[in-house]
Formats: C-alpha cells, structure tokens, sequence
C-alpha cells in the first residue's frame, strides 16, 4: 500500500462543520481558525518505541497515550484543543495495526473535539509525532512562572500507579492481579486532565503536567517563577491509588508518587483564598485535588512528612534523555 | 547530557520581539498570536535517517533541508513563515553534530523571520519531526483544487538536478565533477520558493510544491481539481540545469524532470490572461518561471513533446511509502 492510500483509509475522514480547521488532510498545509481574542497554544511530543512504549503495546492503546500526553499539555496551560497534525514512522504497513492506532487515537480526539488537520507518513523505526493545537483567551494561558509565595500547592487525580506497573513490568515490585490491571491501565491509558485546566483558568496561578515525575516537573514551576516550597510528601503518597489495596512502605509510595512518571496530572498553584474556588473546579470537572504543599520565597524544594520533618529520600526526575 | 541542558544549548534562543510567538519553547505550551483577518497554515514533515538522507549528510545541511521542505508547503499555500517546532530522536548526544543541526535550521529560519517556539527531545533512532506555521489572508491561500480549463501551467526553477545527484550517487549515471557539486547543492540544500508563493497570491490558481516529481504531484492538483492537462515534457526538461553542461539523452532529461523528486520548486497554475503578472510575480521573487502546459477540462495528463506530439514514457511519483 503507497503512502497516499495509506493517509485516505486510516487517517482521512470527513471534514468537521463549524470546526477551527477550514481545511484538513490532503493540500500543502491544512488551515486553522482562530477565534478574536484567542492566542494559540501548541505543543509538540515525539514518541518512540522502547523508550516510551514497548513494541506489543496494543495500537489502540498507542494511538490513545500518543494524543493524550499532548493534550495533557494544553490542560497544563488552560487550553482548549482544537487539532492536531500526526507524523508517522512505520517499519511496515500492517492494517490491522494501523486501524488499532486509528481507533485509539480518534476516540480520544473525538472525545475532546480536537480533529486531526495534518501530518505525513514514512517508513521507518517506529516514531509517532503529534504537534496539537488549543485556544487560550490572549495573556489567560497558565504558565509555569505564575506561582507566587504563599500559593498553595496542588495535584490533581491520583500519581504513582503507572510507575508501580512498570515496576511491576521490571520485576521489582509484586502485588495482586487487580491492582496491577488498574496501575497498568494509568500507564496506558492516560487521561488528560483538560476539564480540570479549563476550569482553572483565572483561579490557578501556575501549572504544569506531571510527565517526568511530581519532584523534577515541579523544580520547573519553582525556576520559572522564582520561587522555592515545602512539599508534604506524605500528602502526596496518599495519592497512590494501589495504597488502598495493598501494602507498600513509606519510601515506596513516596518514590512512585513524587518520582514515578507517566502521571499526565496536572500540578499547580492557587492563592490561598481561591482554596475553595479551586474545589470548585475540580467538582466541575470532575476530578479529585489534594493540597500538596505551599509555595515559599526561599528557593529550592523541601520535602516534608506529615509531621512536618525532612524527608530524607532522593527525587531523581525520569529524565527521557538520561 | 540530559534532556533540559540539550534543549538550552541548542535550541533555545532569546525570544523575538513583536513576532508572532507571544511564549516561546520552555513551557507546556508556545502560544502563538494570529493577526486579524489571517488564517493559521500549518504542515507537517517527518525526516528518517536512511529514507530522506544518509547518516553521512553534513548535519547543518540537514538542519537546513529538514526546515526547507517545511517552508516549501508554506510557499505552496502562499502562506509567509512565523514558527515552527521540531522534534528530535537522537541515537546518540553528539554535540558538534547538534552544533552543526542547530546552525543550518536557524540560518534557514531567520533568513525567512520564522521562530523555533517549541518541541522534543527524545532518545530513539534519528528522526526529525518539524511542524512549521504561517500566516495567509482568510481565503486566500493556494489551494490544490482551484485550476480550471484553460489555466496555464507554470514550474518555477530548475527540475531534475536533485535526482540527478541521486543518480550519481547510486552509480547510475556519470557527470563531471562541478556538475554533480551543483546538482548535489540543489539536492542537500534546496530553497524554499516562499517569495514566490506570497507574490503569487491572488493570481495563481492553485499551486503544490514538487517533493515526489513533477508528474506525480501535478496528479494530485489535476484530481483535487477535477480537471486534466497537457504537459510538455520538452519545456519541463529545458529546466534541467545541469543540461547546460552535460550531455543527457531525452528520456533521462525528461525522467529527471518529471519524475525527480526532491525539487521544492513550486508547481502552479494561472488563467492566461494573467501570464504577465505570473511573470511580474516571480521577477519581484527572484525566481525563473516556466510555462509548461495548459489546464483541460478533459481528466487525466496527457504529455507531449515540443511538436506536441505523445511521449511515450512511464513517469511514476516517488512515494515515501512503495
């Protein structure tokens, strides 16, 4: 099959009616709309097999996690998605593989009202690259410099459990069939906390979304805005959906929810009188919060226990290029 | 290294004042302002070692093309640059190759005011992801779909020489050395026809870059548009530059030039009564312009020679995926 069949049986379907894209698949350039008053918001993820996915990932599963880290990133700035475009490095055409991506990747799309607007296919080692596309009203983006000190600090839905299937995966941590059914489903299948941006927009002063793990991604918020905080890591730990159902010690739930990567939650920063607007939010959109901490003029990240001492435990942030 | 120093040393530069890119790479997001009354054009180009360039390819160079075939949809759409992001999976960190990378990607991107706003690194077989973004008057860009019966058909440039170079390459075919070095320069460095497609603006068409040979994507315009063409192959192979220098019988001449591949010259169409100002157009762009057939109502491409009559040859499009 060439390229061009390629493109028209999987990846082109009708055009969207009212849609921001006046002209999808299949010219030089696809076309966006604009709204007045709206800036765009773009972000752009690469993903790789054996570094971001094993090659017997199911497809639908694939194409569902390859779209949902990029709209993770528009929730992180408060954006709407609109579109996306999908470039694609196959080592072969196997259809069946291919419909699977389809499917994953269109019933999220859908979900959200984001349509596919462009891309390219190649052959190559596998490789798919989504740049997506969200609307934000001009200057109202959340952004990672806006946490200011006496900020509280806050986490959305639950962290940790996909890195507990990994680990689970390496042979380095043991637990019942269902709990790993559930912490695998969180490293597959991502949700992409975009109800919970939109609804922050104006109450949140910063976020950003939780890839590379709570502690690394976080040090980005506190540099960008200057600003330092104390993290209750016990707070943070009860987070962990798996620690409902089996027993993990207190390193162990802090490494995977502080460290573990893969959580695709948005961490952010509210002034304290929002505490309740903030609560707010999450209800609408129906996603739990935790208030995880506080942020402080003191530079740097002080992890702390429930009582309020040190934590002495290292956070290595998952870095993709280490 | 790790993946946050690459980002910084590499690709992350000061932002640009009064450009379109109101936050640049450093955030979950780039956001992009649009000026009333204009469209977002978007394209997407996915490069992989071993398929569109060895790994011996000078890494500027590639720099350059990866950006340059990008820049090319733009031009066809009539579309002026603003931004673009690139993705990056790198088997290795090298850093006088990123050095090189960098150097070829921004001389290319500020000589046409268009901002890196965003991306990823990620470790992986070498792959370059770029997605680039331009602006064009609501309604007025270069479609695929807009030549009618009677249009002229015009090819901006020189065809061929690109493929010519592949052709040396491969051992098929033998010029002088000065001959291959231009050759080869056209297919390591090809320029973009952005001045072109702006000035062409409200009087071609329709217009398509030429990535896979003439013959093939001219197909894609004749289709959109539900129309058929005549081509002379004659006046399409006169633009062969090489041609000048070497002797190549007629059907290498014509095979070179319709069905070369890798030219990013732009293949556009324009009613007659226009011919001045297609030529006006591409004066003030600094580019030759040829006319090289006529649009006809009839379906399908019909190819002739300068005495008009049929040429009797197989002109098969280079497609990314046979």
């Amino acid at each position: 099959m060439g390229e061009f069949d390629l493109i028209r049986r999987y990846f082109q379907r009708p055009a969207t009616a009212g849609g921001a894209v006046a002209l999808g698949v299949g010219d030089d350039c696809a076309l966006l709309d604009l709204a007045p008053g709206m800036q765009l918001a773009v972000s752009s993820d690469m993903l790789v097999e054996g570094r971001h996915f094993l090659s017997t990932v199911d497809a639908a599963l694939l194409g569902h996690k390859a779209l949902a880290v990029n709209l993770s990133d528009l929730a992180a700035c408060g954006a709407r998605p609109l579109a996306f475009t999908l470039a694609l490095s196959l080592p072969s055409v196997d259809e069946a593989w291919l419909a699977g991506l389809a499917r994953g990747l269109f019933a999220l799309a859908d979900a959200h009202g984001c349509q596919l607007m462009g891309g390219d296919t190649t052959r190559g080692p596998l490789n798919l690259c989504i740049t997506v596309f969200g609307e934000v009203p001009r200057g109202g983006a959340l952004l990672r410099s806006g946490a200011r000190a006496g900020d509280e600090l806050w986490v959305s839905g639950t962290l940790g459990d996909a890195r507990l299937a990994l680990e689970v995966f390496r042979g380095r941590l043991s637990v019942p069939e269902p709990v790993f059914a559930a912490a695998r489903a969180r490293m597959e299948q991502p949700t992409p906390r975009v109800a919970l941006g939109l609804a922050l927009r104006g109450i949140a002063s910063s976020a950003i979304d939780i890839s590379d793990g709570l502690a690394g991604d976080l040090g980005h918020v506190l540099r960008a805005s200057g600003v330092g905080a104390t993290l209750d890591a016990d707070a943070v730990a009860g987070t962990l959906a798996a620690r409902r159902h089996v027993a993990l010690d207190a390193a162990t739930q802090r490494g995977l929810t502080l460290a573990g990567g893969d959580d695709y939650e948005l961490a952010f920063t509210a002034p304290a009188r929002r505490a309740a607007d903030v609560e707010s939010a999450a209800r609408a959109a129906g996603v739990m919060v935790t208030r995880i901490g506080r942020i402080e003029a003191e530079p740097g990240l002080r992890v702390v226990d429930a009582q309020g001492q040190p934590v002495d435990q290292r956070f290595a942030s998952f870095d993709h290029f280490g």
